[in-house]
């Protein structure tokens, strides 16, 4: 999966070359980072199954940043490719329900329906609970989309919090947010290929606990970033892969973008890193 | 505090009206909800000491809601109101430090400096660890901004997680969130009052835990959600309040945009629960 991070002081050249030559910063960066994520989808996308856009990227540019956002998504969907947008959203009530709405759903208003970005899952963090989470869920199931909930992160932070051990178990506390994503999964109406529309964010820079959490969630897809600038191997990550290819999602973004830097033209490079990762994972099933 | 949370179809009827007669419907509700939050802020915000944007209301309708967005946050700071960027946002490395540009910093882009929202603090959700935080909080420190972390949310599904007891102390996760704010907190350079500049978002709904929070955060400043609509109840919060009227915000959204639903023009009714609301408050101080 192609990692959407765009850092606007770190765009391909022809894309900046895109931008309007006047006009406000916010839009004419827009306007370059939009163009930077459409080469990266045409070069890298081939060799993937699923972008990625990380939202604050997009956000740190405004209205400009969101429309660039939404265009992106257009894009990819486009050239054949899921969407899942990774913005880790979690709040309560109405609020997770109109992150739905935002995301994957449609907003009533008095001048008609307005449609969110129309990704085909997003990340979702589930420290406020099940109450929290389901909002979302229904959000995704009514738009046949997914959801992928933290599970457990690829920083070293993650033993904050996510590794405390729980009093009741003894297991850190990603085991329970494991049991909340198969019990969210369970509730699914649809499954394809023997697996869940809930899928879990499993950080790739901890393989050690990859094969606990494929015991725990044998039917749900994981997400595993950290692979290339954070750390992770593909090699390490087997137990993901158990179920099928289709079991693992590998996300990769800062190592395909800046391929070019151990030399190539950027695209080309993109293209390769993407090739090498997918080769890497599917000798794995 | 007074929680902006805008439902376009539950505007205003004056804010409807300000919405331009044609065009795609996201631009058209857009304009609305920035009118409506305009004359929310008018009504209500004398009585109030800050706003409570929720970053999804806008969202769902695009690049046009976030730059309404945008708009209401420039509204209230003209009107001398402090803006609470309520995302509850958490993510990792450069994924966190660009939501800290998004809230409250800039972007260098060759194109020259992007502003963010320019928020005097946001909520942020602490599931990552202390890594996942620091970034944020160093980005409110270099714009003399706040972060309120997420310890105990006002919904009933914050058992599922933020209450489980831990193996070390025995003690609910939320406790170990608090510790977390309290060992970031005294690495604020500057406070103000006694009080640091990381705060807490503690739940109304759960009063029983207010005295334990305060007495485990003595000096930071409770972002208190959950009174009125949620049923929390004001004169339930005390312990919030014992380093002085600073020592909590209570916040309300719901409570007052549909105050008069119960009789009374919008504004007037509006106004009037948010000084009832402040009055019981500050008899508590």
């Amino acid at each position: 999966m192609l990692g959407l991070d765009p850092d606007p002081s770190k765009l391909w050249p022809d894309a900046l070359a895109q931008a309007p030559a006047d006009g406000p910063p916010a839009g004419r960066a827009a306007a370059a980072v939009r163009a930077h994520c459409a080469a990266l989808i045409d070069a890298a996308g081939p060799a993937c199954v699923a972008v990625k856009p990380q939202l604050a990227c997009f956000e740190r540019l405004g209205g400009d940043g969101w429309a660039a956002l939404a265009a992106t998504v257009r894009h990819a969907r486009a050239a054949g490719l899921l969407v899942i947008a990774d913005g880790k959203r979690g709040d309560i009530s109405v609020s997770a329900a109109a992150y739905g709405q935002a995301l994957v759903g449609v907003t009533a208003t008095p001048f008609g329906d307005v449609a969110g970005l129309g990704a085909d899952a997003f990340t979702a963090n589930p420290l406020l609970g099940i109450d929290s989470l389901q909002p979302l869920v229904d959000a995704a199931r009514a738009a046949h989309a997914g959801v992928f909930v933290l599970v457990r992160t690829s920083n070293p932070g993650a033993a904050d919090v996510e590794e405390l051990a729980l009093a009741a178990s003894g297991a850190p506390l990603w085991e329970r947010l494991a049991a909340i994503v198969t019990q969210l999964g369970d509730g699914g109406a649809s499954s394809r290929g023997g697996l869940t529309d809930i899928g879990a964010v499993v950080g790739a820079t901890a393989p050690e606990h990859v094969a606990r959490m494929r015991e725990l969630m044998p039917r749900t897809v994981f997400l595993l970033p950290g692979i290339g600038a954070q750390g992770g191997r593909v090699g390490d990550l087997a137990p993901a892969f158990a179920p099928g290819r289709a079991g693992g999602l590998i996300s990769a973004s800062r190592s395909i973008a800046t391929a070019h830097e151990a030399g190539g033209a950027p695209a080309s490079a993109a293209r390769a890193e993407a090739e090498r990762l997918r080769d890497a994972a599917w000798s794995l099933s």
